[in-house]
């Protein structure tokens, strides 16, 4: 046993090593790439080469007739088992493979299923099909008024009230709508001391997840088992059922672990494709992603937010109006709700009282945009803190004393109307400003090597209203499991659960089981995102931890035993022997109250996520090239659970930011052509990428209801990253850039554009 | 979906075909023997060639040279990672690989690991051992008093307090030593109108489960998972987490379907030896027994039982002592438990005011035996009610008329000093009369073919105490999923706990899904044995489905919603989204009191198993041939949950019985040479041997504390089978055979031995 030995320090607060480390350092931890099935059939896509077209004609023949090849499908063969096969969780608008069009290029048309993957993808290059050209839109704010129309008819999936106006309607890319009016901005900015308007930019970027898209299905005549790379097998269970018309309890989904997520794998991604397929063929089928393909399954939305403000002669900001346009490509996914929950904090975490937020989900002919690492709200400071900057720059103020000045304190009332707790914007802000000693003398490098330096804040509520299951169970030698479907995708999600059932139980955190997600063994949980883990699977992990304890105890007390009495000894009382187990459970659902139709609410959130970036970096004037000398990203998590994790979280949010802010960007041609799929044209940061120096920390808080004090962390650091390194390099050079990545061309282009 | 509708019926007293038949019809049910994991390796077993010897050394060069060999392990190996590497449920007798010394032919003492069976099994032929032989004992009688000692010490596993006094006895080869003293029985038979004495036998036999028994394990450094072929996987996790010193919960055991298990998998069979082999190989390892190594590894306890009986002038039994040794073979497995279970209820459905029981587990150097379908039983009812029939005869009284004349009623004592509570022997009696037409003149046959007639009748008491754990989770679209320990080898339980918990909630049966056993999954069951999982586990599913049930309407009662409102309306309102599950869970322990020290209480046994058998055959005077005409089985299973399975068990039973009575044997040498290990040579009834016509018949009952009035059935219709041939036998030529098997041969020499 290479366990640790149980500490005599408590198991919260304690950076215990991750249990799944000695697992996957001896590549023994279990990914579904690994996994093969007899009789199993490998199926690889065919995809569509236009962005926007009528299928008139696919030829399979060439593939169907290389020898090996088991069977080729398209959608003609699915609707044969699913008359409607389109699914997603704001609107059922995604077909399995395309039917009658194709809306972007790598849509999936066809696939191609052997014995052999090479087999079936020398097969699939054989495919051929002919496409009617459509007109087609690309740009989130042409699609809203652009002829050229996505969608014939919007059809929501039915579960978001927000969405049931819009069933039905046609000529529209509008996918959703969101608005926030509270007092009233424009007579505001009408009587304002200044006023500022901006039009910012962020691209279209990937996951990059380096375990690629996997899943393979097994079938029998009634039942489904789906081992899936999932962040939400909830989700992929109830949907599947849906598609097939089957009740859940026929459908399995298992996830073991997840070499990243970021929220690339939500909701459905190819598990419904193999599902089919694996029906059709009544063998397993599995469908694994290269990360090229992954280019063309799921992105980040590009947007476009004008922010315009209005301060008053005391450097006040008083009114502001957020008008964000969400380019969600050619399937919705899940953006209708990244505009909403993102959509309502637009404002920045500003104590302003008058504020309009329209906000708009859009269709567009580019691979489809979901969930990434922030939710939205990246691109939403990248923005207002931009603009901040800028606002601060042209008052002549400090931009940390013009933060300090607006910023909106725990308890004061958020735009929304609800009331701020637990939110430590005011000492995230402050232990920024000391960690990067704002206040001392700055040094500003030479000609050649300017150096400059930016700090952002930024807010972020947590999605709402979900709802966590957990089990734990104690054995009667004191060994405890935890049951709980949250998936642990590499941000330590098993051993925070651990830690928390251990500390409720008095045992040691290595010593605690974590059953891993699967629909037919953990009780249901909504799914693996928006730093939702800790705050509800955690809560409910932790009573159902309690509920264990107190059936242990409420056996003593009848039994008269006294408080320490040996498991034993209440086993044999229990159950007349020294054996079996006993199982506690809960559910955790926060409270939550629905915005009204101006997006009014007292009750936004379950909590708050609060994260400040500062940046010190150089910028090399005749190349425009940036090095980031200094990242310091400060946050409120609450109280750490495993500070250790905690820190690399906040590490990793924001080095995955800093590559989304300085390289990553697709690049598409007229055609709606994506020209640099692949990582050797689509540049994620390496090691040689990072800052010479960076510091994590998160600063002395609790959220009161969470677990121990405990809340989210997965996305905190990605909040500031962006605009601080563009008010940085506009400090070091004086250049400011509106649109996302800032490349060296980019500032260099700048730079000689300068007067 | 090929699942039927709902039913308007209920759900429970309906003949639902079993949930898994479409699977094992279409061959895609999952079984270990499928089971291949990536580079796994496979263990052939290398077994002693001598029935007690000390080994002086093993070769396993040749072996360990043949391309292809992995390892070679002896305990040597094993020892080093299990200093200490003794199992067993009664006792820690049984070595996982044999140390220092042999105890019957055929024992383990070494397995060659490969990737390839087929060279494990050729190089596994190159080991040579030698041995120093040592006195061997046999026979269960002479065991008693033999100089030739199994085992030089007693070790009791702890589990059981009757065994506590043998801890570390030496020089004996008495396992257990069961006494009922009620009455004086002595005193009674001396002063008893008449008295008889008579001595029965019953031979070894095997299971025949047609699974062979099979394990894999695979591991990593602190944890295991084992997927085996075990009716008892909450025992495998405990005895292998104790073995390796390891908590329970880094040990995981997954139960797929069963093909078969009677008794032969339960408690520690490969599963051992496959955990410590992939430890030491790093490994998963597979090890599947063929059909002939079954024979060394697990059997039915060979008896020999001397029964006095004494009778008044009326006829009535007034006083009874019972003898009885058990041959356990080299290790003790669960006989000490036969011993003493069935040991109490030697004096059978009888009003017998004065008894005296004496029931003996021995040590033998034969292989070893334990529970096999009737739990000891069989062995006892074929003595008691083939001694009853030849008291009527000797008393002029029709057999069928004393017994009612003595039969122990519904509310009468029984020997241990228990009330008899619904056991309706009085009812099975009566029905089989009628079903046998008793009171008919019955048709004698020719000279050449001689038709007899008889009938047996026997009473069980179900082990315990015992525990059952379970869950049942329901689903926002009404979906039903049963979590429950069960194994399901062929009996039906996932059918039966599917109606349970269907008829609870409302559903159809064949709408629910049973988890099948996994102890990362499945809470706690003691094991699948000895008939108790309808009634225990049947009742924790019952309890289980009441609280989700009872949680559903709390939710409705609460929020003010009508009693028929939607489960979607009922999840909106717990969880604030239509999706999540309510999970209902339970646990059973039926009371019991334990026997005191002259084996008496009040409280025997949860519930009480009544069955009778009629048999009409036909003898060939010729050749000693029989042929069963007619087999009638009545049982009392209180009120059946699935009328067809329940006649199926029926009938099963009732022939596995009859290969035991007529045909199967293990036949050992002078040596303990096993000379018939194999299908070829030891007979199981085929089609052919089936009674011409059978009826099997559940009587009107109920078992008031059982699961809607249910109660166990598997072992019911094994009682009465034996005596009723030996008795129609008889009948039908006039020998009376005292051993099992009833060959021809036998029955043919007896009837040339009459005067």
């Amino acid at each position: 046993m290479k366990r640790a030995a149980p500490t005599e320090t408590g198991q919260v607060g304690r950076s215990v090593p991750r249990l799944e480390s000695w697992l996957k350092v001896t590549g023994r931890a279990e990914y579904v790439h690994n996994l093969r099935l007899p009789g199993m059939l490998y199926g690889k896509i065919f995809r569509s080469t236009v962005s926007h077209g009528r299928i008139k004609r696919i030829d399979v023949s060439a593939a169907q007739a290389v020898a090996g090849v088991y069977r080729v499908v398209t959608s003609k063969e699915i609707r044969q088992l699913v008359p409607e096969p389109y699914y997603g969780p704001a609107f059922h608008d995604q077909p399995i493979l395309a039917i009658d069009k194709v809306r972007y290029v790598g849509e999936p048309v066809a696939v191609v299923l052997a014995s052999d993957p090479h087999v079936a993808e020398e097969a699939a290059h054989l495919i051929t099909a002919e496409y009617e050209p459509l007109p087609a839109v690309y740009d989130e704010v042409e699609a809203m008024t652009s002829k050229a129309i996505v969608h014939d008819e919007l059809r929501p999936a039915g579960t978001f009230p927000d969405l049931k106006h819009l069933k039905g309607k046609k000529n529209t890319n509008v996918a959703l709508d969101f608005h926030l009016r509270r007092g009233d901005a424009a007579k505001a900015l009408e009587s304002a001391h200044k006023v500022f308007e901006h039009r910012f930019h962020t691209q279209q970027v990937m996951h990059t997840p380096l375990e690629p898209l996997v899943s393979v299905a097994e079938c029998t005549e009634d039942s489904l088992t789906l081992h899936t790379a999932s962040q939400s097998p909830s989700f992929v269970r109830i949907e599947i059922a849906r598609l097939l018309g089957w009740p859940e309890n026929r459908v399995r989904v298992r996830v073991p672990f997840l070499g990243g997520g970021f929220g690339a794998k939500l909701y459905i991604k190819l598990e419904a494709l193999v599902a089919v397929l694996s029906l059709l063929a009544r063998r397993p089928v599995k469908v694994s992603l290269t990360m090229e393909e992954q280019f063309f399954t799921i992105t980040k939305h590009a947007t476009t937010f004008r922010i315009k403000s209005g301060v008053d002669g005391g450097g006040r900001i008083v009114a502001r109006e957020c008008e964000v346009w969400w380019n969600g490509g050619a399937y919705a996914d899940i953006g209708p709700r990244v505009t909403q929950k993102s959509g309502f904090t637009a404002p920045g975490p500003y104590d302003i009282a008058h504020v309009a937020v329209d906000s708009y989900a859009l269709y567009t002919n580019l691979p489809p945009a979901g969930a990434l690492r922030g939710f939205g709200i990246p691109q939403l400071v990248w923005a207002y803190e931009s603009h901040t900057d800028m606002m601060a720059r042209e008052l002549g103020l400090d931009p940390l004393e013009f933060r300090r000045k607006n910023l909106l304190l725990d308890g004061a009332t958020h735009a929304t109307g609800t009331v701020l707790r637990d939110a430590a914007t005011g000492k995230v802000l402050e232990r920024l400003a000391a960690l990067m000693d704002w206040q001392k003398p700055f040094e500003r490098g030479t000609a050649g090597l300017r150096r400059g330096r930016g700090i952002a804040i930024g807010l972020k509520a947590c999605v709402a209203p979900t709802t966590s299951l957990a089990a734990v169970s104690v054995n009667v030698d004191g060994a405890v499991t935890v049951y709980c479907g949250t998936v642990d995708m590499g941000q330590g999600s098993d051993t925070a659960m651990a830690q928390i059932a251990a500390q409720v139980l008095g045992v040691a955190a290595e010593s605690v089981k974590v059953v891993h997600s699967d629909t037919d063994v953990t009780p249901y949980d909504m799914a693996t995102l928006g730093s939702r883990s800790l705050f509800h699977m955690g809560n409910a992990v932790k009573l159902a931890a309690e509920d264990a304890r107190d059936k242990v105890a409420a056996v003593k007390k009848e039994a008269g035993f006294p408080a320490d009495a040996s498991l034993k000894d209440v086993f044999k009382k229990k159950y007349g022997m020294q054996a079996g187990s006993v199982l506690g459970q809960a559910s955790f659902v926060p409270t939550y109250t629905s915005p009204d139709a101006n997006g009014l609410t007292d009750n936004a959130t379950p909590f708050w996520m609060v994260g400040a970036s500062g940046v010190e970096l150089e910028v090399d004037t005749e190349t425009g090239q940036v090095r980031i000398t200094r990242l310091v990203n400060v946050a409120d998590v609450g109280t750490p659970i495993n500070p250790r994790i905690v820190e690399t979280q906040l590490a990793g949010a924001a080095i995955m930011q800093l590559g989304f802010t300085l390289s990553e960007k697709m690049e598409f041609d007229a055609e709606g052509q994506l020209r640099n799929a692949s990582l050797a044209e689509y540049k994620i940061p390496g090691f040689h990428d990072l800052p010479a120096s960076m510091v994590n920390e998160a600063v002395d808080a609790e959220q009161r209801s969470g677990p121990f004090g405990a809340k989210g962390v997965g996305e905190t650091a990605t909040f500031g990253v962006s605009p601080a390194i563009a008010n940085a390099i506009h400090d070091a050079v004086g250049v400011r850039i509106m649109s996302l990545p800032l490349t060296p061309e980019i500032i260099f282009m700048k730079m000689q554009e300068k007067p």
